[in-house]
């Protein structure tokens, strides 16, 4: 048996969504044992419980030996609050296990990879058994977990250099923090949602800046942008290739990530030997 | 008599508003000569012109030596795309003008602060002639330009730090950018407009990790905050404290600046003397 603990360390799921997914696992993944904490039905104001019952959960399955992977639920907004903390309280057990979600959960998945504790993976989370195809995605990660490797991001086929997801807002605001990883030689893929061209623009100026050195950028999908008062004047990928050109950055093309139900799989570092398709 | 020459960095103005806040300073402060550049008129996407015309219309009304003032016109977004080459471009006469504006435009501010050119001052604009009461506002940075001090924010009367204001978004932009200023020793004071409470958070926990070792936070307002689907569980000021608690930022309290008529005046670096009221 696989086992898999789920917390939130950002926002809190519906209990409903929960046994959607621990009913999927337990037809379709008998040799997963999906474990959700109690803490992700916990609420206290935007959170999933104050941020010492979040940081307790987390560090709870990050450090129990029985547990293979560390599953975040959720996204939204939380995780830069106790990242830190829960970092500093991770023991030998932690090391060994596979962390995976994306969204707010870059923040730990970037602090994960600067300390070099276990290995984080950009993966579709619980909560996104609510989209419109929301099973597909919960599969892709189950199955990751599993040991299959067909949900992969296409272009880590053949990818030399060591490759991080993270979505736009998040890297950004993790620029000069102590969460944030040192990039230089990596493949950089972010995606973003809901936020308006103009400030994808800004957060491309912003990112940009700090990310010289890096082996290249590739963009997912940018979805759910908000109608402006007026057209911004360029599209997303030209204001990627924009910005990436003035840091002499060399922009790549797309990737297979999102906020949505076919975001495909990003283990971060060096691809493994025959991870591609 | 004092010359007042408008560009728009960011977006365009009406020639509406234009006229009304000539024809008030032409009735209230006629030692002042405005001249708005057309540039301020000019529309391109998001934008009041393309980046080279916006960088154009501020490179000739910094270099112009008969202007005395360079006045920004209007935020919301575009003034990080021009302010590198802008600077680049400056010549000996834009040494020792004042530079007047806020929000987007503390891009160019910051910049300017950084690279020890003229006078850089957090202060109303002309689009601000739209606001209900502002032609208060307008008035307060009329004044200003003609020697008044009344409309300086309160806090600076005896202060001994220098002292910047920004909008916190644009701030946490330009942190790590060619265009931030060294704020080691400063009273930073930081504003914002439209951002979720969540928002204002993540914007803490980015700014915060570089701001270490300035004098001190104010917090000025922190309006239009819109509705979340679930309260955040605490307020601004308490969000700006835990985030000043952990870096060890000195948190000092309110400061009378935001995005609104009653926005006060503050010229960045150590106060005048007998500047205060």
């Amino acid at each position: 048996m696989i086992r898999i603990a789920v917390c939130a360390p950002s926002t809190p799921i519906t209990s409903a969504d929960a046994e959607r997914v621990k009913a999927l696992a337990l037809a379709e993944f008998p040799q997963l044992d999906l474990v959700i904490h109690e803490q992700c039905f916990a609420e206290e104001g935007h959170f999933a419980g104050s941020d010492d019952v979040r940081t307790a959960a987390l560090v709870e399955c990050a450090n129990d030996p029985s547990v293979d992977a560390v599953w975040f639920a959720r996204g939204g907004y939380g995780a830069c609050r106790i990242a830190e903390a829960v970092l500093e309280r991770f023991d030998h057990a932690a090391q060994g296990k596979t962390f995976l979600g994306y969204s707010d959960a870059g923040n730990l998945l970037g602090g994960l990879y600067r300390e070099r504790i276990g290995r984080p993976v950009h993966a579709p989370m619980l909560a996104d058994i609510r989209r419109e195809g929301g099973e597909d995605a919960v599969r892709r990660t189950l199955a990751f977990v599993s040991g299959e490797r067909s949900g992969l991001e296409p272009s880590l086929a053949g990818e030399k250099h060591p490759v991080v997801a993270f979505n736009l807002m998040t890297l950004a605001m993790l620029c000069g923090t102590r969460l944030m990883p040192g990039l230089a030689g990596h493949v950089v893929m972010v995606e973003e949602v809901s936020e308006y061209l103009y400030a994808v623009d800004r957060l491309f100026f912003h990112l940009t800046a700090h990310l010289g050195g890096i082996a290249g950028l590739r963009l997912g999908r940018v979805s759910d942008v908000p109608g402006n008062d007026r057209p911004f004047g360029s599209d997303v990928p030209e204001i990627a290739r924009y910005w990436c050109d003035r840091h002499a950055i060399p922009f790549l093309g797309s990737a297979d990530i999102g906020h949505d139900a076919a975001n495909r799989i990003v283990p971060f570092g060096l691809a493994e030997a025959g991870q591609g398709q």
